[in-house]
């Protein structure tokens, strides 16, 4: 009869430990299948254990397949069948980054991470701590799959208090990030359909799409913004747009082209229009530009926004305005599944809203990286910087252009600014193919430190002549 | 000249209130393209405003496209082109849902929501508080693509500690639910596999794979868990299995199945064994059970887990646990993408298990179900029920099957059930095609109050006689 010696058993129960002897002696074969147990009282009292004890291992070897029981005649080993083969490890093992690669340079402009003193802690700690001792219930209760209705009631007044859109709760769908907004919508559009993005434009979204494989086509701007004659020769049926700010020019699509831009998508059915709006709370100067859904009489226009820039970039609320139509479309074919953001975020933000914080929160953004914009702009126009470079699409958004004028190569400039601590991001690199554009920095100032500003610019200087 | 009545002009600015008019008028042809507007200073003097007044509409018709400026000559409105075609209202407008559709029925065997008074609010609570005094700049770092590295760790070490599985941190991405993450791994395995679903079962997994169109295949059941020759039969690449506590029918796949599926997927290059252990947690006899992943050694297992049921259905975070070979591929693949997981809720989770809260919440969730499973099928078999009812799978989860002996068909039990506040989900319609299944019930009966087991018995065998 099989036996082990139970006096050394380590933390395990003598349960356990006689549980896994005899597993590691069924799997290296010195228990061969279909070969009987002891009955459970006989290995007891030869091991000097309880009869429980056995039986707790022999009932956790059977509910786990090792041994089975044959009634009134006892406990048999298994029978696994051939051996497994063994993996091929021809692939070389890489290092895998598990942080978010954030460098310590003098000034990064490729980050667009929120600093942490222009997060609304206290405020954001009350509301939680309110809902958390208030609201059990509801932060419980399953949210439908577009959001919950106080959010979703929430945005829409915003909508209509600051972008002058109507728009029902019930068009506005919540999600983690408009990246996750992107697969609903091309299960709710269609993965066979041509989607046209912006060139120079975010290139992330044409990763989405190859991802997905789905048809993806580069659509090239003009000043006036994309060009329809491209996206009908492409034949787009859906464009992706972000006419209030282009993403990263900053153009601004004027009311005309705009007018086309409906004028291209009603004309043929299953045309839609994508507007990111993602930044248009944080237009410096003047009054916001009435978006495309506001004008749009043919249910032609997908408005998306996210909390991503004004509140912070890594809570991940993110939400799109459906049509009505698709709206419909949309609780038919998609509503199986469930919201991607939780409770706890959803209220939290909706009471944010609701108390009137966010407005609040966006008019202090606005102000602070007013100041620090200007004192960029300003230090860069007061140092040797200024005679060889143009500043251009600074009245909106937290980034703007930056032109050197220098025969240095755009490859050694941010070489030699890296040298020196300043992460630059090309304009290039946001064209599919040539992009013409030589030494064109976009420059993503929202966490650079603006008392470094006179040293950022004798860098970028150094960098470039 | 143009001129407007600026003596009622509400709210407004001045401004706003003349930029609004010009835009009227010009969209309702009042003022047509290629018209020239009156200069600044002389339309200033006859409206009786300042010039800064005028220059700011002009300047915001101007940014709008409205109109447009041409170089010492002053401002024209511009062309917009063909008139906008009106959208096709043909859709009937349907009521959209927006709450959950919690109805109040007397007893919910649907529902997979958690009950508020099982949540730890207090811990909870303290833990985000400190996390929002404490790490404000860790909260406002962007979380790497598979999630923050300290979450990734306190799910490791509670996977090696709970489930005997080696794992390292990089191995585990984080995302905001699991169907979230299968939608990563469709990118990630291709859109062009097969990938095989049990039948019966998780009935939402065939939506998503359909919804992303592709292509999935339903696999049936044994008494020992999927069948591998219809697997090899319909040519599946991939296999969808919950093997631990298999849902709905709670089969338990033996040792011997689980090698059997190990070898089918190393025999060919590009099988992958999904294994969704979704309640192993919730286990309520015995010990839980060695999990796939823990003795793959091909490399073809991919674990997944969520908190969903451990914690409560509106915080979304389940992971899943890649194959190294697997995460190499998704970090050089996918790792564009954000992760949908907020910083907040990560961190408040990764120090709620570091602590110990966890382990100490699953165990008093474990005793709470035990009690509550217990008294439900006591009262069950205290009740004329007991006669014309078997109740199994009940050691596991949170849900049992109920199977009734009745000649009444299905239909009209549940019609009878439903009319006397019993909601009851019928195992048929977890099956694709002709079940064989009359008169199974899966019993989830996670919210149902216990106190009303003797109730609830009484009156589902009303309905069933």
């Amino acid at each position: 009869m099989i036996t082990y010696d139970l006096t050394n058993i380590g933390s395990d129960s003598l349960y356990e430990y006689l549980y896994k002897s005899i597993k590691n002696d069924i799997l290296q074969g010195k228990l061969k299948a279909g070969e009987k147990l002891p009955s459970k009282r006989i290995f007891a009292s030869n091991l000097g254990v309880s009869v429980i004890t056995v039986e707790n291992a022999y009932a956790r070897l059977n509910a786990e397949g090792y041994i089975y029981s044959m009634p009134k005649r006892g406990f048999y080993v298994s029978d696994f069948g051939s051996p497994i083969p063994e993996p091929k490890k021809s692939f070389t093992r890489q290092r895998v980054s598990l942080t978010g690669g954030d460098a310590s340079y003098f000034a990064d402009f490729s980050s667009n991470q929120t600093l942490s003193e222009l997060f609304p802690f206290t405020i954001w700690s009350k509301v939680i701590r309110e809902l958390l001792s208030d609201s059990r219930v509801q932060l419980m209760t399953n949210s439908p799959c577009g959001g919950i209705l106080v959010l979703r009631q929430s945005i829409s007044k915003y909508l209509q208090e600051f972008r002058g859109m109507a728009v029902s709760p019930d068009q506005i769908i919540i999600g983690a990030g408009t990246e996750y907004l992107y697969s609903l919508l091309i299960q709710l559009l269609g993965n066979d359909k041509v989607y046209g993005v912006e060139n120079p434009g975010y290139r992330k979204l044409e990763q989405i799409y190859k991802s997905f494989h789905v048809p993806c086509e580069w659509i090239s701007m003009d000043e006036n913004g994309i060009c329809i004659s491209e996206l009908e020769e492409k034949e787009g049926d859906i464009v992706h747009i972000t006419p209030s700010h282009h993403y990263p020019t900053g153009i601004v699509m004027p009311i005309s082209r705009r007018y086309e831009l409906l004028g291209w998508a009603a004309r043929k059915d299953g045309r839609y229009i994508i507007e990111d709006d993602y930044d248009s709370e944080l237009r410096l100067s003047g009054q916001p530009i009435p978006t495309l859904q506001s004008i749009d009489k043919s249910e032609k226009v997908i408005y998306m926004n996210t909390f991503t820039k004004t509140l912070c970039s890594t809570v991940r609320i993110s939400y799109m305005v459906l049509p009505q139509e698709l709206a419909e479309r949309f609780y038919e074919k998609l509503s199986f599944y469930s919201c991607t953001v939780s409770n706890f975020e959803q209220y939290t933000l909706a009471n944010f809203i609701l108390e009137g914080k966010f407005e609040a929160h966006i008019n202090r953004l606005r102000n602070y990286y007013r100041k620090k914009r200007d004192g960029l702009v300003e230090a860069f126009r007061n140092s040797r910087l200024a005679d060889i470079v143009d500043i251009s699409g600074e009245e909106a958004g937290l980034h703007f252009l930056l032109t050197i004028r220098t025969q240095v190569p755009e490859t050694e400039v941010m070489e030699r600014a890296e040298a020196r601590g300043i992460k630059l991001v090309p304009l290039s690199k946001y064209y599919y193919g040539e992009s013409g554009m030589e030494n064109v920095y976009v420059m993503n100032y929202s966490s650079v430190d603006v008392g470094k500003a006179g040293e950022i610019a004798e860098r970028i200087y150094k960098s470039s002549v």
